[in-house]
């Protein structure tokens, strides 16, 4: 018997997601070699990007990987990263920005070897992405492209969740669900949103700007999504029918008004603020109401992919 | 890479559920001090009927569970159940239907001992069903509620397609799902709608007469589902906000327009006919044609239980 009525909601912390992660990449660590190298570059004065990189450092640690902080002039950064690119010992490379702030700084991201990329910035792989090749080595698909960690975080998260569905095929396992993610940045919210229709999600971009449908078409014809306007929509129209609502908008003022959301939808905030007001408890089958802790063992995973890619590791020829 | 564009429904046979759950059956099964036996009791002369007797007996003895079937006359059947009912060795009673073909008939089910009854017919049971009392010795709890065997075989197909998450406590595992049952017959349709509502979907109940809706109230407030009437409403209304349909329509003629159906709904079938078109795989995520050979296993599971209850197999005292 359900005895009493209890709260409708399951709130989960990113902690708890975190952990059972950390817990996979340690079984593949497990499988390696030798330990893998992360190796930051720190080229600003901003303390918080210290704390950040410290911060790495530490997870680093405490998970079984190895970690190196240089410190360099940003004008010596390129001239760094290039010399990474051909260091064998150097597995992974994470270059914390802002550097200079500008758009000066994307020329850095494309200096980071795609195979030392442990944030998935590179433009290849950024391409992959979109174009939902999963693979750096087609046909043999033994070398996985690797995925920018928050939009990952986010798709860890759902996996956890259960909203993928792991009785589908992989690659189909979002067929009929539909998700609306409130952001469409370069950085997070587009990539998301692209990740999850080419999952097979019916996917609701939101900005100020208007929505869009991230969607692989009916029946999933299309081997990677596509995008179209939808004119007059704002989140009276795509709240109500979504089954999920992923959040990542700054600043305080910012909140989603809970009685458009869905009875039973599951919630998540990516938002360092808080997108979702506590009465989305009283909506919401889950909520999860952060998620930077995952983002960080994403990266460890990452890099453990990147490893996973060496021939020498993988057991296969060619790179 | 997702190479090329295959099919989007996963089509999911009745056998390979069945088998699954078998599997889970026979786990039970080697727990339990000895071997469970089942009595048939058959009165009527319809040949069908014998037939899914001998179908009875020659799956439970696969299946390792002894069963007995007796050929009795109709006028002696009250008695032999009332017999049946206090012969320690007999751990489940199964009675071929129709016997009567009249309302005479719901007497013979009221006879059997809700101990004894592997379909889940007993007044009690039903009741139970209805009321969302799990267990038949609160506050113990140990000793669980038969549920009758086709709405039950309906669950346990969506438990196997991952519809019900259990990521999300017991009981809630629907939150969130909006599900078409077509059929608000009493064997089947109604209690499959409450059993649904009960684990937390909004249920959309569907027959000649109208939509009802069967559900727990907005963030699950009530500990039991309620019904309305949704007046004016239709499949149109429904099934384009579905994210399951379940139909058991009887009769050749009728077809569910699959136009109405959502994109990547989970289709389940278990009329005897086709009610969906052969076209609903161009739509749906997952279609499942037919049930009957997971609600002969279901039976099967309703013994173990069966014998589970008893106070030598589960530890505790009192019955």
């Amino acid at each position: 018997m359900v005895n009493g009525v209890s709260h409708p909601c399951k709130v989960v912390l990113a902690a708890s997601i975190a952990k059972a992660l950390a817990s996979e990449v340690h079984n593949d660590l497990a499988k390696l070699s030798r330990k893998p190298h992360l190796h930051g570059y720190l080229a600003n004065k901003d303390p918080a990007a210290r704390m950040y990189a410290d911060w790495t450092g530490k997870t680093c640690r405490e998970n079984g990987f190895d970690f190196t902080l240089h410190d360099v002039e940003r004008e010596d950064l390129e001239d760094e990263l290039r010399s990474a690119n051909h260091r064998d010992e150097i597995d992974g490379v994470i270059v914390y920005y802002p550097v200079f702030g500008s758009e000066r700084d994307r020329t850095l991201q494309w200096t980071v070897s795609m195979y030392k990329d442990v944030e998935g910035l590179s433009p290849q792989l950024i391409s992959n992405m979109y174009q939902n090749i999963r693979f750096l080595d087609p046909p043999f698909n033994v070398q996985k492209s690797i995925l920018p960690c928050t939009p990952l975080a986010a798709i860890k998260i759902l996996e956890h969740l259960h909203v993928y569905n792991s009785f589908l095929d992989y690659g189909k396992r979002l067929f009929g669900r539909r998700i609306t993610v409130i952001n469409r940045s370069e950085v997070v919210g587009r990539p998301l949103a692209a990740l999850l229709a080419n999952d097979g999600a019916e996917v609701y971009s939101v900005d100020v700007t208007g929505v869009q449908q991230f969607s692989r078409g009916s029946g999933l014809r299309r081997q990677k999504h596509e995008t179209k306007d939808l004119e007059g929509w704002g989140l009276e129209q795509c709240l109500p029918i979504s089954d999920v609502v992923i959040s990542g908008v700054p600043g305080e003022t910012y909140k989603i008004p809970t009685n458009l959301i869905r009875e039973g939808a599951v919630c998540i905030n990516f938002s360092s603020e808080k997108n979702f007001d506590p009465d989305v408890k009283e909506r919401a089958s889950i909520y999860v109401p952060a998620i930077g802790k995952v983002t960080i063992v994403v990266l460890l995973r990452n890099l453990v992919r990147l490893v996973q890619n060496k021939p020498e590791e993988s057991g296969v020829g060619g790179a």
